[in-house]
């Protein structure tokens, strides 16, 4: 890597978790407003790239929203891959402002409650097993098979989820659930239930990254991105050899703490995809958060104590997963807790932070790195 | 700008531009297999990021390609903003190298017939009138108004596209017109003839861009990208205030030229965006290769004198206009341009090239300057 420049959060908005109807343009359009509101320093003239990150299947949003943003950029486009658009999207506008190639970029996630994204519509040989519930219910019967888990055991990442959303304010869900609660809820396939799923939802989560010099001068708790790792293993989640370890997030994972120079033990904070209850312990588990097996108990200890490390907004299961803008909440999120900005969710001593973000049985991933 | 690698040209490859019915991936991964089919230096692990450029709406196209291709990159995800998607697509494969987080990007631009990017929905307001060609309506009213132009002045435009196109083996036309089959062709508005417009098709087009070091390992003729130029002036075009100006195209074509260090004269040959007739005097003008008002005029002398200068490919009238394949098919036809490999479509001491790729009646255009 060369010495350019660091890159920085400057700022960011959000929208509340919703199942509203409006046009993604207006739905894009609100978390950007909330940026500007709650950031005074920021001009539109200064922002020369906005990239769109969704699965909605309008054209040409992003020049849609900057125009209506009163934004003329350089660089525009929308970014696309199912749900880890968000972090792709961020990812990218990292690289245009270490090239040189722009100096602040917003980036700006949105989905709607009905979209396109939720239908795995590639791999016809699956014949009606589109929804992502059908991968995630095999993963469910391995992995309790594998290490002799039970429906009880998984409920707690749904108990401790729903719990820590009901201090995020802009969550989709602020109920709270018993394990007994989870476990009789609808059966949707042999091995999951209703509250083992993240919901699809309307909302937005706005970003804006820019150079180490306009960071400092905009933001008084800047925070930077000092690790990036990402990997796509395949498109189809049979070609795995195992349905234990997710490859692409240990990959990207192994991948950003390298590029941060830091170790999971220095992680003091993360969000991470859990999509569904089983992918929060196999995810901590290819992490290296814990050990292969032992992620659920983790999982389980961290609620009994009540601490709010992994996930503290609640994940996807607590938030609700709007795809497109679900990696720029996860980010907003840490950036939020590293500024002791988290409120009611705040972690103690939060100085390194870490963003899992995956698309499609975890067959592609990615993992960033946040410091003060 | 930073004293990072250059970014180079390493390999490409390109499918016919046709009218068939064939799946997105298939049209994809026909272009990707004629790049590695005429570089066998290339290996897919070298490749650590797939961009794919698309209108299409279906979803996780990255990971597929991939997939299909044998490739497992670190980033993967699809890049859209309506025509101009192919462009937007090699220039953040650019930062990405530029930046460190990638050494080799495939871009792989597709696109079908029936895309839904024909069709412009945002604009409400303007009721029926959701088809480019209402836009290219107005430009070709207005552009005739003000500098005297006629339907047969104008006409040569296609008369020489379509001219060159009989040379391009990969063009969906290879008839050759006058102006009088020009002008009698079906009307479609009052301005505007069935043989003045671009038409939508089915094709693919990849490029591999690479680091320094590595571009000059796979080629032996290395093409650089010297110059990135983007802008995006609004979502519609009647924010505009006159109608013979592309803003975004002025602004876009001289900051590619200041990053190249290079004159609009320095340039030998340049692919611009005619999706109508009007366009191309248009970009000429805006761009700065004619005075205004003198853009037809310099292609008719182009085409008398039998000059390849300016779309030698045949532009999108002569080539066809597959929309996320374009900007990087346009991109190629110039790299093979100052490699000398363009047979009889050859431009003589070709340089220094430009491509211009636009979306939406110019409110966002891209500009490259490729050298050898």
């Amino acid at each position: 890597m060369n010495k350019m420049t660091k890159v920085g959060i400057a700022a960011y908005g959000i929208t509340p978790f919703r199942k509203d109807d409006q046009k993604i343009e207006s739905v894009l359009l609100e978390s950007v407003k909330d940026l500007f509101e709650n950031n005074s320093k920021i001009e539109q003239k200064d922002i020369d790239a906005v990239l769109v990150s969704t699965n909605n299947n309008s054209k040409y949003l992003s020049p849609i929203l900057s125009e209506m943003a009163g934004i003329r950029p350089k660089i525009a486009h929308s970014i696309e891959n199912l749900c880890n658009s968000g972090t792709n999207s961020i990812v990218s506008a990292y690289s245009y402002i270490k090239s040189g190639l722009a100096n602040a970029v917003l980036v700006s996630g949105a989905e709607r409650y009905d979209s396109p994204g939720q239908i795995l519509e590639w791999d016809n040989s699956r014949g009606e097993f589109k929804h992502p519930i059908f991968w995630a219910s095999i993963f469910t019967k391995a992995y309790k098979r594998e290490f002799s888990i039970t429906d009880e055991d998984l409920a707690v990442v749904s108990v401790k989820n729903y719990k820590q959303a009901k201090e995020n304010p802009n969550a989709l869900n602020h109920k709270i659930y018993t394990i007994k609660d989870i476990v009789n809820s609808k059966k949707m396939t042999e091995d999951i239930h209703l509250l083992n799923c993240s919901r699809p939802c309307t909302g937005s989560a706005s970003i804006l990254l820019t150079s180490e010099e306009t960071t400092k001068k905009i933001s008084d708790t800047p925070i930077w991105i000092t690790g990036i790792g990402q990997k796509t293993t395949s498109a189809g989640f049979t070609k795995s050899k195992t349905f234990s370890l997710m490859k692409s997030s240990q990959i990207a994972g192994e991948s950003a703490l390298k590029m941060a120079h830091r170790k999971i033990n220095d992680v003091d904070v993360a969000e991470v995809h859990d999509a569904f209850s089983v992918c929060e312990p196999m995810i901590l588990e290819s992490l290296g958060f814990s050990e292969f097996g032992k992620g659920v108990k983790m999982i389980k200890n961290l609620h009994d104590t009540n601490n709010f490390k992994i996930n503290p907004r609640g994940g996807l299961i607590g938030s609700g997963h709007p795809l497109g803008a679900t990696g720029i909440a996860q980010t907003i999120e840490i950036a939020q807790q590293l500024q002791t900005h988290a409120k009611k969710r705040q972690v103690d001593n939060a100085n390194t932070g870490l963003v899992h973000n995956m698309s499609a049985a975890s067959t592609s991933s990615t993992v960033l790195i946040l410091e003060k």
